[in-house]
């Protein structure tokens, strides 16, 4: 099964998987996905916002139990994030029926559409869409990098954009959500545990820093002269590392912008995002502060304006105590399972506003995520095959 | 004059100007040049690189004294850089003429085209052509930003771009060249005197820094886990600041180039250049080494791969010490007359491996450059129109 989904998407170049919403390797998942479901007897569903549901039982039943992640992928992405997560859904429920066990409740395989965002650039589409999250006015007005629209987008791989929007009554259905995924750090790696359970996804937020200063010319401005905005710039990123080891949190500038970016001009402006996450708001905002106060104090040594713009901030969210503490009970065995809580969002993030949902992750020995360098052992990926029909017996067997 | 070039090429938007090689800013500039020499009865030449020359006496009888600089701009620049050298020019003509000072020996007055390479991205194309110090074939595969070759807009202002090439015969009648130009730094600004005395161009050169770490998840990877070239970036910004300080020279990061340069993502890639300047070579090459060593050092730290390529290199041009010192003997009164280096490349670099060549240069209050706070009280251009035809007396009029 795996073997099959392997190749799918696959860029013979960088290594790295490019499977963006609506393109041709999505489409290639898809049907798979579908050959997956139809190949063990399951109710093949296709929601109004592209995401894919493979049914044992009634699927209008109610109080279903519903496990499954997505198959799409960042920009040269690795094999694991998503895929791992549906694979282990399809092999769980094979390891149920080889336990001779028959859930009492429905149980559901779920594809959720444009997880990574990867085309269009907001994340989790297809489960925002449903849970009511992302408006219908917003979904029309996401454009791809070459202008495309997403409806465009969907109308050329066969669906139907106009009947998008939000899908309570499919949500109502649901009565506990389980996500698998790899781990996308190295929590689990320093454990014997191949497998953890959520506790929570950290706070998190970007934040824009524009260092205004002077462009001048940067053979003849003496360097007591200049109001050199990079110079503030740089302070800030050290200043972002510290905070962030000091606190245990996350803090990043991965993208910049210069004006006029010449060779040979002192800028006039360096932009610089922050992206900063931590276990908890206090913390996050207290890191937050601390990288602003060090770049408002460098620009004052080098006479450079400093504005900070939060662009976006998405307060903690933690998973249901009692699904959570559910699946610890299932899988404690002689230790407790550990609790782990990420710096990535994920649909489970997003349905947890609705339905009660968890998260399981399975070790990853680098802890390398959105890259082709992203890995799982083996045994490890059979341990949380395991681990999730284990919960799905614990849920939907009893 | 002064007032009638003022407006030519004015951005209204930005207040700076774009009179760029073969536009039609540059065009106007090149009339008012032309009207300027018919005005005063010189002989007007254009010669087979676009330079303009407006000539009293024989332009072939050799030893000529030539004075001159450009009138294109960098994309916004100040009114000063360029047209303050070649309006004091003809100034100091009229105020030779004044005088009743009758030059001995042939005198010109020149507009070097494309000085400031804003177009094509190669400065002083037009002296290096004539000096050859550029090729023609390298001159014909010069392109600007939209595409357009450098024949290809000459040809479309009116010239011939077949003609460029080496002109080894004009050059040769050139006894002497004096350009005057704004100064670009603040050397004069804390003296008594309006103008100063070129002594060398330092030597410059470009350096490439390319940061080589892991592209990674921003939210997910902890700190202790990163190889984040961002960091090293930094770390080598501030560290050119001090090695500049400590050394009286000039080190700026002024251009950036980051990969992915995504918001969440730890980048792969971060490549800076370094821009560095300094009064000798072996200066020049300790600040460089300094800055590379606090580069690798990080870089070290933090598992981030470093390579520094060089991209050009320009040893220092020292003006030649016979006319240098006749310009400083002519303008001494009471005081000596400062000999200033600078940072910036002139046309009257380029001349100098060629023919005797020196420079004045006028006070610069606040030292700003190739921007349009770049300015130059009306008294001091006075000043300089005053000393440029002291000059110009002692050089051809006795």
């Amino acid at each position: 099964m795996w073997a099959e989904l392997l190749p799918v998407g696959r860029s013979s170049a960088s290594g790295g998987y490019r499977r963006y919403a609506w393109n041709e390797a999505d489409a290639d998942c898809r049907d798979w996905f579908r050959a997956q479901a139809d190949a063990r007897g399951l109710t093949y569903e296709l929601d109004r916002n592209g995401n894919q549901w493979a049914w044992l039982g009634d699927p209008t039943a109610g109080d279903a139990v519903v496990t499954g992640s997505h198959l799409d992928s960042v920009p040269d992405g690795g094999a694991f994030d998503g895929p791992l997560g549906v694979v282990s859904s399809f092999a769980a429920l094979d390891e149920l029926r080889s336990r001779g066990k028959l859930p009492a409740k429905p149980l559901a395989i779920v594809n959720f559409g444009d997880e990574e965002g990867a085309r269009f650039g907001l994340a989790c589409v297809g489960s925002r869409l449903a849970a009511g999250q992302l408006s219908v006015e917003k979904a029309h007005e996401l454009r791809d990098a070459d202008g495309i629209s997403l409806p465009q987008a969907m109308e050329r791989a066969g669906y139907d954009p106009e009947a998008i929007g939000p899908d309570p009554e499919r949500l109502a259905r649901i009565g506990a959500f389980v996500e698998l995924h790899v781990e996308q750090g190295r929590a689990l790696a320093d454990t014997p545990h191949a497998v953890g359970v959520a506790s929570a996804i950290w706070p998190h937020g970007r934040w824009r820093f524009d260092f205004h200063g002077e462009a001048n010319h940067a053979g003849t401005t003496r360097m007591e002269d200049r109001r050199d905005p990079m110079l503030a710039y740089a302070e800030t990123v050290l200043a972002a590392r510290e905070q962030a080891e000091r606190s245990g949190a996350r803090a990043t500038f991965g993208k910049v912008a210069v004006e006029p970016n010449g060779v040979n001009a002192i800028p006039s402006l360096v932009r610089g995002w922050l992206d900063s996450r931590a276990a908890d708001e206090a913390t996050l905002a207290a890191v937050v502060a601390g990288i602003e106060r060090a770049a408002r104090v460098r620009g004052g040594c080098e006479g450079v304006e400093v504005r900070v713009t939060r662009e976006s901030y998405t307060p903690v969210i933690e998973f249901e105590h009692g699904l959570r503490d559910r699946l610890a009970a299932i899988l404690t065995t002689t230790e407790p399972v550990p609790l782990l809580p990420t710096g990535a969002g994920h649909d489970a993030g997003i349905l947890s506003a609705t339905v009660p949902t968890a998260m399981l992750y399975v070790r990853n020995p680098t802890g390398v995520s959105h890259s082709p360098a992203e890995s799982a052992a083996e045994d490890d990926c059979t341990a949380g095959v395991t681990a999730l029909a284990d919960v799905l017996e614990g849920l939907a067997c009893r």
